[in-house]
């Protein structure tokens, strides 16, 4: 009689993209990968999901659990997703009860920005750490913790909303409708609509010409060629998430930071005073001591690797 | 044979004075309680704590563990006190190891603020919960945090300094040297530099003639009286802590919030704006679901009960 082959299923709902993928019990790379658009005009968003889930389901064998990452906030105890800013139509969804209904077997939920966090725990930058805070910087900005070991969510799950923390209270609105977030000046789309600002307010720059397709990694670009003020965009951005992080620091005390996101592509011209401002930040050299900052590691797979990792715990 | 009688010793190192108190195993009421000055000139602090320490020493039985809360940052884990702002002479200090050589008892060192939030949860306004953030607005600001049931201490034990996290980037110098922390705009100590500024500035107000007096209790008084002035320190300081505590709803999503220290006496003068900024601050109503906001309240026992559920921990 041969042993009974175990499977995890691993789920990334995005705002435009809907991925599942089939994961034997020791691999990282999917056995069985399938995508779909969230969107489509013959299908509800939850039924392209559950279809997609039957198209990787295993044809012998037992899935152990479903890990399912969604890009909005949640309650891993209860499994319901309060709402999915790119779904509208999902407000307090009972998303974990679903499908386990649909597919007799055992699912998790999580948030993305927290499943990246224990993706890149488990298996990228932060391995062999007990504390990471993870910060992706992408066109918002999101996070997770790990404290001692474990992934702080808060009692309703809604725990290190990492980019939602004002930082400059006379600042830029944020999209959540507060001021001065982290996320309405240090993200993708905040430098973005910075250099759009200062355009309109007359100021000269290379980016001038190229204002329909502006976007962060054009404005990195045009920072590399020397463009004043494409680079002032990402000292700017970079000097809010500098502080922040040592804010950061002061409240969690992790060994490692791990920044992930398109932003960080941008390599030096963030990285440069996101070091400045957070060591010069810390109350006390003792929060920089051992500490690691580096750069997210599993980039585009970590939707479905912490998908995984959450159905693995 | 009668069984052996077993106890806990709590300590509570705090700037001005030493406190030491013998604990049976059911109680919070201390069997025995000695105190002392932490400065004299005739000892160092630390023969002047050994001593208390040896003097509330129980004549029979086992002292299960001795439980140390001191006002100033320390590694659990490694037992070695940073520094401890009010005794300059303790630098690196392997206070655990000191003690436990001395007394030959297993010994447990912890910030005070940290510990006040495990006496509240374990024994105070916190009994129930499992998610607590604890403030405390005193000369400074201090706090604590319990995620999932258990104290959030950070790698090196310097995490929650929940003072120190920039709320006004241009705000007043802290403490620490940092510009613009809570701390440096919504404790006692800022409360007052306010109206002294203020006063100074030509502003007119009851409390010119008591400029030598002055301190966050007696504005309190003047703004129950009617002042304007002493009225605007603490609606200013409130609305500060508000917009943090909205932060810290953000970061580590509590169920509930207790607030400690000597501003919080001045009651609703404080928790107007509070509350008020709190709740305009959270990006989703989520937060406040079934949150409870209160004052502590262990009262000044909280050092010694602190100590002790350390000790039982």
């Amino acid at each position: 009689m041969k042993d009974k082959k175990r499977w995890y299923i691993g789920v990334d709902i995005g705002g435009t993209q809907l991925r599942a993928a089939l994961f034997d019990q020791s691999g990282l790379e999917p056995v069985c990968l399938k995508k779909a658009a969230t969107h489509s005009p013959k299908a509800e968003p939850l039924e392209i999901l559950t279809a997609l889930i039957a198209q990787v389901w295993p044809s012998e064998g037992q899935v152990i659990k479903i890990g399912v990452g969604v890009a909005g906030p949640l309650n891993p105890d209860t499994g319901i997703v309060y709402r999915c800013p790119n779904i509208p139509e999902w407000q307090h969804l009972a998303l974990r009860q679903l499908l386990e209904s649909r597919f007799q077997a055992p699912v998790a939920i999580g948030n993305d920005a927290n499943l990246a966090a224990l993706a890149e725990w488990k298996y990228g930058a932060g391995v062999g750490h007990n504390d990471l805070l993870y910060l992706t910087i992408s066109t918002g900005i999101g996070g997770g913790v790990i404290s001692a070991g474990r992934l702080i969510t808060g009692a309703r799950g809604i725990a290190a909303e990492l980019g939602h923390f004002t930082v400059w209270p006379d600042g830029p609105l944020c999209g959540c409708g507060h001021r001065g977030h982290l996320e309405a000046i240090s993200s993708g789309t905040a430098i973005t609509n910075y250099v759009r600002e200062q355009l309109a307010a007359g100021r000269s720059s290379s980016l001038s010409a190229r204002l329909e397709e502006l976007n962060a990694s054009l404005i990195s670009s045009a920072a590399r060629e020397g463009d004043p003020l494409a680079a002032e965009a990402f000292e700017r951005a970079g000097t809010f998430l500098g502080r922040a992080l040592a804010d950061f620091l002061h409240l969690y005390d992790p060994t490692i930071l791990v920044l992930g996101g398109g932003v960080m592509k941008s390599g030096e011209l963030i990285m440069r005073p996101i070091r400045r401002e957070m060591e010069a930040g810390v109350m006390s050299p003792e929060y920089l001591r051992g500490l690691t900052v580096t750069t997210a590691r599993l980039g585009d797979r970590v939707g479905l690797i912490g998908a995984l990792a959450l159905a693995q715990s």
